[in-house]
């Protein structure tokens, strides 16, 4: 997908929200557990309730990756349902990869031709020839963590002995690199206020927001120091919208759910753009 | 396993060797091919030539995720078959994975319960909450990416505008981590004059040391800079094994290969140890 196939997507849905679909088994409802698989017949009970509202949806390949074999099916069943019934909706493969070149490559052939994904999240750790072997694929995005949501963020993402920050260096560094037209970054809503800074080095390039809702993110504060011209973010929530009922409501709740941040979304396009 | 177990089977087997199953289909021997799973045919051919000097294994995950649910049955089949006949053996799932606390402890259970690997490596970019989920796994190691072989590791891990160091910041850092005995770190072969200052930040730690082979660093280097008067060491060769033959000699070739390395620490723990 283009980026501007993206952008004509939030213009006409009026929506730059993106889904996560973390599923765990143990907060789903337990009716699904009866279905032959319950995170495929989870998710797609999401997609059909949220997808008129959602211009993105990003399963977290963690919640996959730890139910085995199955959860690789589950993963493929939702990916190739929303090709199919979605095709113009963005998808983000969130897998925090990275690894030395010819392994980067296995693993964006991974994501990208074999799963289908129209986006992957990698780590920058490893520098550049860690992330242009994603980079090189037409019409595909990688978004680089840059400055993460958790607590943890502040770590290394932020310190420095003296000088810049590395959050900062990483952003600096990367515009760089081959085919950096392909990046997007992830920059957490739980540090709204860092944002003004970032969109000082990447004035245009789109931003996934994690950390809206469940983490304590505030939608408002995003949207005042993140925002471009051409919208430039996609927000991600996930707890908030997929597990708002554990009932056989499920479905409709996360609908009123992802209504909602759209309604807030709607209203700040409005003034904004 | 415990460090000590590990350690005791370096000392009965003189070696440190740990064998990188990255399997390549293009480039594994075209007989195998027509085996059911090519990929386990090749990795039980290479563990049976090779595990007599071989003290750890270390499949790179991203090899198998390359083909899909396939790739996810011969990483199950090849831990099972380690595991069953060479409970001794230490196995690496060479994961790079990192993510918020509750999805960190996803891939946790995903590698070590489910699967069932003594050990994963782990990026650091996200800190220390994305860690500690790895380090409360009792007898379970988790290697820690401090600096990397390949050439990307410039770019972030090494510079620093002035002062410190970002490796040497990661180092320092995660020894104040809960559970930092269970923590090992990656060090790559290709910069070994830098394990001198990795030494006097983590004296005792093992270090797995990819990059000797293939990637151009020394053996003799890594043990001059690197080793402690318990080895402390892991040493990975992938390509220079398993590819030391396409044809149906590569089992043999391979034993070679490993038993050539293997001398060489022999000999190498005759002199230091």
């Amino acid at each position: 997908m283009t980026t501007q196939e993206l952008l004509d997507q939030i213009r006409h849905k009026r929506s730059f929200l993106c889904v996560g679909l973390d599923v765990d088994l143990r907060k789903i409802p337990g009716h699904l557990l009866e279905e032959e698989d319950p995170i495929f017949a989870f998710n797609k009970a999401i997609i059909d309730a949220t997808h008129h509202v959602a211009v993105a949806y990003k399963p977290n390949i963690a919640f996959y990756e730890a139910y085995g074999i199955k959860g690789w099916e589950a993963l493929r069943k939702t990916i190739d349902y929303l090709n199919k019934n979605h095709p113009d909706i963005f998808t983000i493969a969130d897998a925090k990869r990275g690894d030395i070149g010819n392994t980067s490559a296995m693993y964006a052939r991974a994501f990208f031709e074999d799963l289908g994904f129209d986006s992957v999240t990698v780590a920058p750790y490893m520098g550049k020839d860690s992330v242009e072997p994603f980079l090189e694929f037409e019409d595909k995005h990688t978004i680089l963590l840059a400055l993460t949501s958790n607590q943890g963020a502040f770590d290394f993402q932020t310190k420095d002995s003296e000088g810049r920050e590395l959050y900062k260096r990483v952003l600096e560094t990367s515009r760089e690199w081959k085919n950096s037209k392909n990046l997007m970054y992830v920059a957490g809503a739980t540090k709204a206020e860092y944002l003004t800074d970032i969109r000082k080095i990447i004035p245009d390039s789109f931003l996934l927001v994690p950390g809206v809702g469940a983490q304590g993110g505030s939608l408002e504060d995003v949207c005042k120091y993140g925002m471009t011209k051409d919208i430039g973010l996609l927000v991600n929530s996930a707890r908030g919208i997929i597990y708002a009922s554990n009932g056989k409501d499920f479905a409709s709740a996360a609908r009123e759910e992802a209504e909602k941040l759209q309604a807030g979304m709607n209203a700040i396009m409005r003034q904004n753009i």
